[in-house]
């Protein structure tokens, strides 16, 4: 353990007072995210109430050259909040508001630390809603940092679209503002897609302007199952082509379907099964549900159940986002090591055939899910990280499995990020010359390489 | 004149041939964009044919300490494409190919120097469409580096949205890829979207990978008149509150109306009027029209012109297309200046009223139109450049906008970028904190500010 400067311990402390802590079980909470990596200790966790107090703790470290990794719900998947160089966790739950929601023009302005679901909580009397839903419970801060995005991106896009705007404190201590409530913008650098998806590596947000969205007229969703996995993802390929605006579109395979009965306690047939949502007027909602039945149909998909209540829909989506848990469950003790490839959409079927071929001659197997209207699906490896074979195997399989997508002009990451868990696949996807951009911003903007160093790109 | 060095000469004339120029005309006509802004001469034209020309001329530049700005069709409006210091112009229009269309991706990949309507003639026979669209016929590179957008942004988004990935030649000369074919990535720092709205100044642009759309089923177009601009304004707002997915909706005031009517031989009522169009399917089509016909007859609109046949909604949108040269034919010799700011739709009433209330007793007078849906909207004053007075009264009223809009959390351009033309707005707009942000990346990527110096951030 670093030990950090007496003076900026008793700064901290007259600024904090108990919200600073160094105690050993406050910093073992703070030292990873959800999937498994190497844990890495901060040195000491602030708990923050304001921008100013965020500024002000920047400013220390700059001082001190003391590292620093902002933390929010602690869900993230590729290690973003792993304090790999010691230093602060800036834990920024406690910055949690609503700061204002304007109806009328379809936005509102929170603090990092809300919760998605605490965020629909509040918007709940209002008709809107904010639609990006990792299967975590995530801070919206940490799904600015790590761009992330989850089953309704297919309509609603991930967090790139719908941000409008940011108050990041800079690694000099100042407190800027990026973008406006306008919808659109063309003045100057598009800052606000700069510090979405840079994992607290150029700055630390406090505040965030988001788009909402109002509760469609009509809802349903839908499960239905196919005799191959095959019929599913041709199924998927052909609602997207055709333009069908579907909200979710999501892929279990009939292993996913037996790990979630047993954890959801559910009867779903154990079957290659697509979870559907439709938004729209009731006309828009019946248009899109007949064409989806003729397309699933003509692919062996039937035996339909449909949900129109909230409460029905919720629960099937619960049973959904329940899944990396009801993964994990199965081996008690294993940790999760997961993949995130995302491809274009023509390549879905060849991706996630090639991928379960691998698996047939390995000591691990996964079930396969995902967000495959976008093309983006996961595998959840349960590993026992004792043993180091298992680890091996899943990296070598994520490793394969990451080569095939760029090979079809994919990406390493829909949505996870690169934390420090995907660094060598950012060089393979990108190039050198654009990773040494990238270098060459976070080397410009942080030049003491504090903030979160080790994250998206290793300087 | 900036006499370039003999060896560059000798250089670019053995790359290039006669597709390097430095006549007086050809410079000339690489001086200006389209609105007015005192020109500024390059002191040669390149006329480029391939990426590694472009590099090519680039390490040249880097070598002879050259600066260079990047030309596309030459409609930019904040003066973008002039030289402010001399140096190259580098012309991408002769790179107007389409390099790969994937139907089954919805996606293709272009060269930059295709213009919006030279690519959707291209797909025509394919079902697809690129929807974007700013009034003139522009390139798809300097839409991309204007971050542009037009009629369709409400519904498809702007060039922000709908770029998946670049091909750049940074000012070291070096060519690097930005973005996949994927839908969505979380993989390091967004450099499509850092490249895209910043004019050149940051790299140039060589190739272009563009999401499309497929043609909906449906589509149907309208005129409508209201008795006033506030109902036709009231109109957009509740369409837009209430979720209606418009493809397009276009303001265009009385006056406007009759300058069309005078430039394209038409013969639409006169009066306060809003161009529709709404894409979906058959049903859901009529769904939209008869949310919209009750909104619209609630604020008096009424005397609907519908257009079904794409012939016919052709002429429709060509005419609004018309609106930026209808303005200026009314005065011949006068040059256009032209506003873009965008506010949020709830204050879109506020900010017309208070401008047609200011110019009551203005010198100028500018019709009214816009991209109304987001919020963003024009005037086009018609200024004689040789009378001071009418520079200034232009620019007085700009700035009473921009100031307006600025204190509605609005921005001063939604869509024709910063240029040289709204330097003094980009720092009001996000302050200081950001533009040294801005700052810091641009003098990081282009230590010796050669790439379009003077543009976006004056460094």
């Amino acid at each position: 353990m670093r030990v950090l400067p007496d003076a900026m311990l008793t700064s901290l402390r007259a600024l904090l007072g108990d919200r600073f802590s160094t105690a050993e079980a406050v910093r073992e909470q703070h030292a990873k995210g959800e999937s498994w990596h190497t844990p890495g200790l901060p040195d000491a966790v602030c708990f923050v109430e304001s921008t100013d107090e965020v500024a002000a703790i920047v400013r220390l470290c700059d001082q001190y050259d003391v590292p620093l990794v902002p933390f929010g719900a602690g869900s993230c998947i590729e290690g973003q909040t792993v304090a790999l160089k010691g230093g602060l966790s800036i834990d920024m739950m406690r910055m949690n508001a609503v700061l204002e929601v304007n109806e009328g023009d379809l936005d509102c302005r929170v603090q990092p630390g809300i919760t998605r679901k605490q965020l629909n909580q509040h918007l709940r009397d209002t008709g809107l809603f904010f639609p990006v839903d990792p299967g975590a419970d995530a801070s919206i801060g940490g799904m600015c940092a790590t761009r992330a995005s989850g089953t309704n991106a297919v309509r609603y896009g991930t967090m790139r679209e719908n941000v409008l705007g940011l108050t990041v404190v800079t690694p000099q201590g100042e407190v800027i503002k990026t973008g406006t409530r306008a919808r659109k913008s063309a003045a100057g650098y598009d800052l606000t897609r700069l510090y979405v998806g840079s994992e607290g590596t150029l700055g630390i947000i406090t505040e965030v302007t988001l788009r909402l969205y109002g509760m469609p007229e009509a809802m349903s969703a839908a499960v239905v199952n196919f005799p191959s996995l095959d019929g599913a993802v041709q199924s998927v390929i052909e609602t997207i082509q055709m333009g069908v605006p579907v909200a979710r579109i999501e892929l279990l395979d009939a292993y996913f379907m037996r790990l979630i009965n047993a954890y959801s306690k559910t009867d779903y047939p154990e079957r290659d099964t697509l979870f559907l949502e439709f938004h729209g007027s009731e006309s828009a909602v019946t248009d899109q549900v007949h064409t989806f039945r003729d397309i699933a149909g003509s692919h062996g998909g039937g035996d339909f159940q449909w949900a129109e209540r909230e409460e029905d829909r919720n629960r099937l989506w619960d049973a959904r986002h329940t899944a990396y848990y009801a993964a994990l469950a199965q081996y008690p003790g294993k940790q999760g090591l997961t993949t995130d490839v995302c491809v274009p959409i023509s390549r879905l079927a060849d991706s996630i055939s090639a991928i379960q071929c691998e698996m047939q001659n390995s000591l691990l197997n996964s079930p396969v899910l995902g967000h495959v209207g976008d093309g983006n699906f996961h595998l959840i490896f349960c590993v026992d990280t004792d043993v180091p074979e298992e680890v091996a195997e899943a990296r070598r399989l994520n490793a394969f499995l990451v080569n095939l997508a760029l090979e079809m002009d994919g990406t390493c990451t829909g949505e996870h990020g690169i934390g420090n868990g995907k660094l060598d696949y950012l060089r393979l996807e990108h190039g050198d010359g654009a990773v040494e951009v990238m270098k060459t911003i976070k080397r410009a903007l942080d030049p003491k390489n504090l903030f979160n160093p080790g994250k998206t790109v290793d300087c």
